[in-house]
């Protein structure tokens, strides 16, 4: 877990500067705080609807996808607010 | 931070069986699902309003608090889920 | 407010088998449950970022509004799963 | 509905002003807008997830009981802000 989350940190604080027609993470960062908050917020509601509909059965994938989203969300926050992850 | 997440993940997972009288992490897979969900949304909201709070000239040492409460109770999550993060 | 609320809730009951493509209620109903609970939580967000930007001297008329889109959506999320609000 | 949220809005603003240890309305006033905001986004997580309980055969009585909880909050939110909803 911890080379990918390293991987993405450093990914995400390059692309801060980026272009926002091309770059998802400078695109969010040109919209601006509230957006972000919006988008964290959404991630934690796919979290919370994909764990309701995981069966005891089943591998957590589509969960782990959306704490992924949440925690890359998180990352772009920290960046958005100057503060290295 | 790679560190600090692979530390906190195996306390996690340790304290999955613990006793929920001593150890919060027991005591939230005890309660089950909803509540680790409502912990995790919870957590959202204080991530937002620390956010909102933020001043541009100082570090936003209340948002990574929060972010991190909200990062230990998706590992909590995956955990109960049985996925291992 | 009372009028508001029962007008609102009849005209959102008559639009729940409307053309997707032109009724917006229709196409919430259209999108399914998810979708639905995705916008209250973003109803939601909506209301606490306008509650923080709202300062002591002004006519709360942002949050209000915000109130406004996050009932709305409560009661189309009544009317799908066929209660009557 | 409409005579119920009208004396529901009645009785929660005269509680605005009562005292916090027996009214949880002044209880609430008194420890402000954030506590405020956090039962609000609480009580939208309830009722994201008693829709997700919800059985088709059923009547929502959780959803409609949490969906009350959040708007009865809503209106505290407005008085707080000092709104008349």
């Amino acid at each position: 877990m911890d080379n990918a989350i390293s991987a993405l940190d450093k990914i995400i604080s390059e692309r801060k500067d980026g272009n926002p027609s091309t770059s998802y993470v400078a695109q969010l960062h040109n919209e601006g705080l509230n957006k972000i908050l919006e988008k964290i917020s959404e991630e934690t509601t796919e979290v919370i609807l994909a764990a309701k509909e995981n069966t005891a059965t089943e591998k957590p994938e589509n969960v782990i996808k959306e704490i992924a989203d949440l925690w890359f969300h998180s990352i772009v926050l920290l960046h958005h607010l100057n503060a290295s992850a």
